[in-house]
């Protein structure tokens, strides 16, 4: 396989594309507009994401198709299938789509959610609540990313407001876990069912967006647990590609939060901080290539560039740094890029991330 | 600066462009067919590599200009230094451009070099063969890579095949070294004096190509001397971005052989090996950006694939390993592509670098 098409061009296309030239593939995009982070690196279709005359044509081009975005409608997909591979499969995408099937899938296998319950109407969230209890949050079942979509309930007063911010059919309500960490952990599977998966990394959020996060986490019960709950998502969706999970960390337990059937923010620092990154897994994977080795190579922070971009020259004075633009107009609280460090030792690790963090704002 | 226009749109230029989008910089090629290894990854002009007009056009589009491609004349670079930076420094091109001139510079610095003449005539190439004895190699002054241009005389009875071979005005004849080992040493410069170097690499070569290569080579004592060697000849020539000099290792002493005023064949491994890679250090010190660390990630093997390329699921099965493929068609002895294999010990290295040979032809 050479051809690989991704529907949607933004920075985790982008750095898809980048590591598909090495191994001798080569992607091409469908995205909304021309100058997508995507479209700078590789050829793109420009139209509507779900435009079917469009997908078919991506698909025909290529021998395998994939995601920078995940929220493809079933209706959209279903077609394709017939014009080529399509991975990671339609299910896995389906199942992701939505909070409540989603945490369904992750009950059906064992793998601890949060006590939650649909929200269909402002009286199903005052039951909800007075089930649940308070804190919770309020949550859209479907297209909700980056923090977005949500709504953190944490006395009664607050339902109301909660239901006019985002009040809809398809809502979740979750009890709010009090956690001490987030945690996430990213692997591979190939039509073999070959599975790799990278060290956990251990992750700060901040109003729902990934401000930054350490890797290795070395925690070996939690890395074992959360390697087998990946492992079983994997299987029971007979995945193919990269797939996330993110979890919770609740009086040593760990409770998933979510999954996302692609690369994901979590695994950046793969880039430099394994021997083979996330993105030359995905594509290792949907084009029946070895999965390669997730070795860490040392200690690793990665931080998101959100809003604005940072001093660049400034950044690339930090020993053991590498620089990620995406090649985006900055906005309020977008991404715009990344850096990872690697060092030697955690302590090395942690001193050059204090340092990197005063040099980016937003972080 | 963010616009780096390059000469020549090879593997180098292609390994230079993919490195170069993390750091938000755009790279524009010149060369003279549509389908190049670069013009793969960037936008490139196409022409010949010293058409005036063109050379011009991308000078006028870059920040900086360099070379995937040293063997411009400095009659094309004068007009461009009124248009953009240039860097290498012209003078920099032109000092590796000629055999006898490098040789004279090395001796001038004090960096050993083989016995060697200029040789312009049949009767110049006898008075050579008597003076410093056989065997010995003639070679072209100018244009030589990959073995090119060169004859190696054994007996008196080679000189006039050698003659016949690649006789002409602008020749070179040096006494053979009997050299143990074949090293090279890599490193950047940038504007203000700065300097980082990267471990030596131990290159294992077959007919005047690089086959395969090793690093670090650990040799406290070698290194040291090559490190110093380097830094006389970046100061020397004002130096900006990377070079690589090339040395024989005969009786413990270092022989300077050649040196490439760009990234260098010998160097690919620290793309994998090294915490940033030769290609992003050229980068950063042409648009004086901070130099990146050069340490190394472990032990580290590269090998060519030279005139076919080999089964690539085959050698993606090797743990550790990175395949590059650049994008070009097979002919016999071209390089077409590399693997990197990284790993935690040398005795790994080496029982990883022996399977991965026995997988690839013409290594």
């Amino acid at each position: 396989m050479r051809r690989v098409g991704i529907v949607g061009a933004g920075q985790l296309g982008r750095m898809l594309a980048l590591a598909s030239y090495p191994l001798g593939l080569r992607c091409e995009f469908l995205d909304r507009s021309a100058d997508t982070p995507g479209a700078q690196v590789a050829p793109s279709l420009v139209g509507a994401l779900e435009d079917a005359s469009l997908l078919a044509e991506l698909a025909r081009r290529s021998d395998v198709l994939t995601f920078d975005w995940e929220n493809i409608s079933g209706a959209a997909l279903a077609p394709l299938e017939a014009l080529t591979l399509i991975r990671p499969p339609p299910a896995a995408l389906e199942a992701s789509q939505d909070r409540l099937h989603e945490k369904a899938l992750f009950k059906r296998l064992g793998i601890p959610v949060a006590p939650h319950t649909a929200v269909e109407s402002a009286a199903d969230l005052a039951r909800a609540t007075d089930t649940l209890g308070l804190p919770g949050v309020l949550k859209t079942r479907r297209m909700g990313y980056d923090g977005k979509g949500q709504y953190v309930l944490r006395a009664a007063a607050d339902r109301q407001r909660a239901w006019s911010a985002i009040g809809a059919a398809g809502l979740i309500y979750e009890q709010f876990q009090p956690f001490t960490r987030e945690v996430s952990i990213v692997g591979a599977r190939d039509a073999r069912g070959a599975i790799v998966s990278y060290p956990l990394s251990l992750n700060t959020h901040a109003g729902g967006i990934l401000r930054h996060g350490t890797a290795p986490y070395a925690h070996a019960a939690l890395e074992r647990r959360a390697r087998a709950y990946l492992a079983r998502v994997m299987r029971a969706l007979d995945y193919i590609g990269v797939l996330a999970i993110e979890f919770f960390v609740v009086g040593g337990r760990l409770i998933a939060n979510e999954m996302a059937p692609r690369v994901h923010n979590s695994g950046h620092w793969t880039i430099e901080g394994c021997i083979t990154s996330q993105f030359e897994n995905h594509l290792r994977a949907i084009c029946d290539l070895p999965l390669g080795s997730t070795r860490p190579l040392g200690h690793t922070a990665m931080i998101n560039f959100l809003g604005e971009m940072p001093d660049r020259e400034a950044l690339l004075g930090i020993e053991g740094l590498a620089y990620h633009d995406y090649g985006k107009e900055p906005r309020p609280g977008r991404k715009l890029g990344h850096c990872t460090i690697v060092k030697r030792t955690a302590r090395e690790r942690d001193r050059a991330l204090q340092a990197a963090l005063r040099l980016i704002r937003g972080s």
